[in-house]
């Protein structure tokens, strides 16, 4: 193979690579991440490039790479580097920045906020916990899987001359009360010395779970190092990292960023796709999320010096059932494909050496059991976190919208969960100016009734680039109400205002002009967007409804819910009703929780009773298969009009 | 450093070596194994080489060195590689040669061989086992802890859409009513592909010990492939290795081959030393018998072509707490201070990939619990193969007579045992001509009453190359008899026969004449051999004097001695009674069980009750320390005469 050269401007990184390589690949080599959401298709054309100098081969094989050619742009994973060193421009709007990633602040830091004032109620956990564990527990005891027991051994003679590991074994029992003790090759090979160094003072660091103790390491002397745990979400577009102090029951430090696996496609289906028809598909991705992973731990210890490495010695995850995979390795390929079938549901823990995680090598690595396919690790971490199925007065529901609309209803002891393909429009992914909730995203929108003038706040108050899920879902709403579109979502073009026009892709209307914008255009919002939010906002709604049939229940039975996702800090419910997202229900019934994944990991990290339930949940929660019937299907076409066909189920929203 | 080369004759390899290594450790690694009974100190003087070229730099420290030099000779472990590169021959006398050691025949194949009946008569095996497995399960149920199981699964759909895993282990569970099985990520990884593979139908590879199952491999379809397992005997000096079929319960083929970790020493102390003191000392001397091992598994492999080292799925050893402590890489150096405190007497299993034993990567690998520093798995594993501790007539003592003599009382229920330094004297170690009992060893002599003429018989009818440990009691007893030693060992010089003169070393008697031998030198017993000898065999019986005082029995309570060890296939009973090795007892009270400790681990692969009652009986087995009290050390001086100070203890024995 030659190898070329490829420089990335403005930042001036230079890699090399062999002929043959595409601009993507390249730029994933000089760490530049590049929006993929089609995974390299050259279908969504978000991933423009300008050459600056060289020659390439390029491949138009699709509308949207034609049109970008007329521009002088072509597309990275179209565009592969040939028989010449190239330099090229990846202009902003082709770029994910890792850095934007907005991470939630702590509810228990906000008197008064709803869900603060909900858990302190339901969980009584003034009277429960410390204060500074009430963020983190909601009622658990704090009783990490990982924790640290100080021995005094005593020494052996000639006439009490047990073994060291038996002698370790049977004071560990004694002082922990855990009759089931194993040690492993590993420490083993270190015990003796380890035990004499401080005359049979020894620190033992011992992994709990389901009664079952594993020494994971011994060392000299009554040890002071704090052990940490980290708890991860691992998301389809971002994943959140939260250190925590595990003795202490603290959060030490957050930290969030894109999912590398991006340049494999925006969702599930396109990264399996991957892992398939790739060759080494599997290992790439695989080792892209780990990749993430490691990078936020880099960071979290870039900023908390004192931290050191070594001393991370359990790793809680939770992610869809298909990144469950994807991050321990294991083939995803049949979660595609019907029957819908998972290799595993329940997942064993590795060590941290295994997956190349840059903690102490002999971590642990726990993943949060999954239900099925499509409801996986971050639902049940979500369950956990919110007690679903502990209910003694009513019935929960706990409602995740991502790329898909995930759903648990709790109704005293039981649980029936499912998952509709909601699609990932409320993450920006689809939407022309869709974007995730992060710097620069329009959040909400006015339009003024008579002139339809639009006023907009964006996250961080930056110069707009795009509109964030619950930017779109007021888009939506306040179109509706201003009469821009019908009940079907159809633009009445009649309407005379420069904001209204037909562009290339049909009518849209403008939010924000290029030139109060950070983008090279006006943010719009096209008809066929808002078909598509139609198309999600409809899925999750049905996907209640068949729940709720399915159990012989109504909507006004529903006591509380629980939204959990990525809408960022802000969500105006009475939007979200008013377009038939979220149920007809007073705005009190409902609770943003945020991301409950991460949130249920560091409550599994912190207290083993709390894994030994989540543990319990996935197996207790009764997985419904939307598409066994038509009573989905029905709901879902019922509802693709704002709000819904069905009227008496909308009674506040004006029509 | 710079490189020399050094060339060994008569074989002529030459290896690269950095100047300043010695030629023992250039001659490892070119695969010449010298020996080295003091590890490399320069004090036993059996490394001789003769250097044919080249300059080397030499430490002349020791007697033996210097009287050596005289000779044209020098030590191999105390010349090292200097300026230039040199030839050197290692004669044969300094070699030990792989090829050489002796593997019993099978005793089942024996009719009438009384190891054979005892067996059949105490373990009923005629009932209880088809004929073919009568050889190695004396009376437990055939089920290996590693074997198939066929299943043929329901194929899922959307209405049973459990997972891959769970699917398999209900499966599982419910053919082989094993309610705790687990599976790893390993097999994970590949289970989608291979459960559709072959439309549902699978082979799994379950390990099943204390009713706790694993997953160990998953094959698509009904395979037929034989499941294959090694036991592994771990001597001090030499290494066993039997490779069994699994699911038929036969042995397929032995092999034996010297422990190369020879050239750190004879015995475990030095090996031990080793370890301690030489940087990587631990790594090198855990590599030597993972080499060894290595060595023998290559050797099957190539007498059974049809043998797949893919399909050997685990490993069982049994050797003493020291080789298991090196075995498995754990630092063995409190074994040898007092008060003499292994890591570990019960070891976790791991995989061959761990330990880099080449069978398959993901092969379980088991060690044979110890009970103590001096009394080890191979001690365990003879006593599961006796079924010592299951008498219900009396009481039965096991005696393995090594480089310690370890031994064990059962009484009913309990177990006794003890270990006594006898030293590696009937092992042919620190004995002028001692070998082992390999080709060329003299194994029985007789001497004429009046003319103190010799003669004698060798392994194999081969030229006499050493006396062998039961030549070596032979020869006491003859000695004795005729009158050439007294009863304190000591050597009547007034004797005049030219077999009678005083060598270099004191007083000595030839047994057989350069002449007619395969050696440079007369084979010769000297007086400091006697002494030797005589301190070897007071160690062993003051043991077993010992164990039964502690319990207030006598000798004549043992209704049956199950002797192990090295003897190779002949020992004369009356000669080792007429030295005082052994109790004064009938002849049929004893039984020769040869190899117990590679038996016993044959048993443990083939059976789980087995390796079950294996690791409870090292719990069960009470262990008497000699150095504590006076008793050990009375019966010990008591013992070094001919064949007792006590003659009433050998009523039997002219004296």
């Amino acid at each position: 193979m030659t190898k070329r050269s490829v420089q990335f401007l403005p930042e001036g990184i230079t890699v090399e690579v062999d002929s043959g390589t595409t601009v993507l690949t390249a730029a994933a080599l000089a760490n530049i991440e590049v929006k993929a959401p089609c995974g390299g298709d050259g279908t969504c054309g978000k991933c423009a490039i300008l050459l600056k100098s060289g020659k390439v081969k390029t491949h138009v094989g699709s509308v949207v790479a034609a049109k970008l050619q007329d521009h002088g742009l072509s597309l990275a994973c179209q565009t592969i580097v040939d028989e010449e060193d190239i330099v090229v421009e990846i202009p902003k709007v082709s770029r994910l920045n890792k850095h934007q990633v907005l991470l939630e602040s702590n509810v228990m830091d906000k008197p008064g906020d709803p869900l603060r004032e909900y858990l302190l109620n339901v969980w009584q956990l003034r009277s429960l916990l410390e204060p500074e564990q009430q963020d983190l527990l909601y009622g658990f005891p704090l009783k990490p899987l990982c924790r640290k027991v100080h021995l005094t051994l005593s020494p052996p003679n000639l006439q009490d001359s047990i073994d060291d590991a038996n002698r370790l074994i049977l004071a560990l029992k004694k002082e922990t009360n855990c009759h089931d003790i194993t040690i492993s090759l590993s420490v083993l090979k270190g015990l003796p010395e380890a035990i004499r160094a401080e005359k049979f003072k020894v620190t033992v660091l011992m992994l709990e779970v389901n009664g079952k103790g594993e020494i994971v390491n011994v060392e000299p002397g009554h040890s002071r190092r704090p052990v940490y745990g980290l708890a991860v979400d691992i998301g389809i577009t971002t994943v959140a990292a939260y250190l925590l102090d595990l003795e202490k029951g603290r959060i030490v430090d957050t930290a969030g960023t894109h999912n590398s696996q991006a340049r494999f496609g925006d969702d599930v289906i396109s990264r399996i796709v991957h892992t398939v028809e790739e060759r080494d598909g599997l290992q790439e991705v695989h080792q892209a999320i780990i990749d993430t992973v490691n990078y936020l731990i880099r960071t979290l210890l870039d900023k908390q010096k004192k931290v050191n490495e070594k001393d991370i010695w359990v790793v809680m995850t939770a992610g869809n059932t298909t990144m469950a995979h994807l991050f321990l390795g294991i083939s995803p390929k049949f979660i595609r494909l019907e029957p819908y079938i998972p290799a595993a549901n329940a997942f064993p823990y590795v060590t941290a050496k295994e997956l190349g995680l840059r903690v102490c090598p002999d971590a642990k690595v726990f993943s949060f059991p999954a239900v099925a396919s499509y409801v996986g690790g971050d639902i049940v971490s979500g369950t956990l976190m919110t007690k679903l199925g502990h209910e003694e007065d009513g019935m929960s529901l706990l409602i995740d919208i991502g790329t898909n609309g995930e759903m648990v209803l709790g109704l005293g002891d039981s649980l029936v969960t499912c998952s509709c393909s909601a699609g990932p429009a409320f993450e920006g992914s689809g939407i022309s100016y869709g974007m995730r909730a992060m710097e620069g995203a329009i959040e909400r929108v006015e339009i003024e009734k008579d002139t339809y003038e639009v006023s907009y706040s964006t996250i961080s108050n930056a110069r707009p680039v795009g509109i964030c899920g619950s930017g779109l879902i007021d888009c939506l709403a306040k179109m509706r109400k201003t009469g821009i579109i019908d009940r079907a979502g159809k633009f009445q073009t009649h309407i005379v205002t420069p904001r209204m026009r037909v562009g290339d892709n049909g009518p849209e209307f403008v939010f924000a002009w290029q030139t109060d914008a950070d983008v090279d255009s006006d943010i719009v919002v096209t008809e066929a967007d808002v078909k598509n939010l139609l198309r999600a906002k409809g899925a999750v709604f049905a996907g209640i409804r068949t729940l709720l049939q399915t159990l012989g229940l109504q909507v006004e039975d529903i006591e509380r819910i629980f939204v959990a996702g990525g809408f960022g800090n802000y969500l105006n419910i009475r939007d979200a009703i008013a377009i038939g997202l979220l149920p007809d229900l007073p705005a009190d019934r409902y609770l943003f929780i945020g991301n409950s994944s991460v949130k249920g990991a560091c409550m599994a990290l912190l207290s083993q009773s709390a894994w030994r339930e989540a543990e319990e949940l996935a197996g207790k929660m009764t997985y419904i298969e939307l598409s066994v019937g038509n009573m989905f299907m029905d709901e879902f076409i019922s509802a693709l009009f704002i709000p819904h066909t069905d009227l008496s189920l909308f009674p506040t929203v004006e029509c």
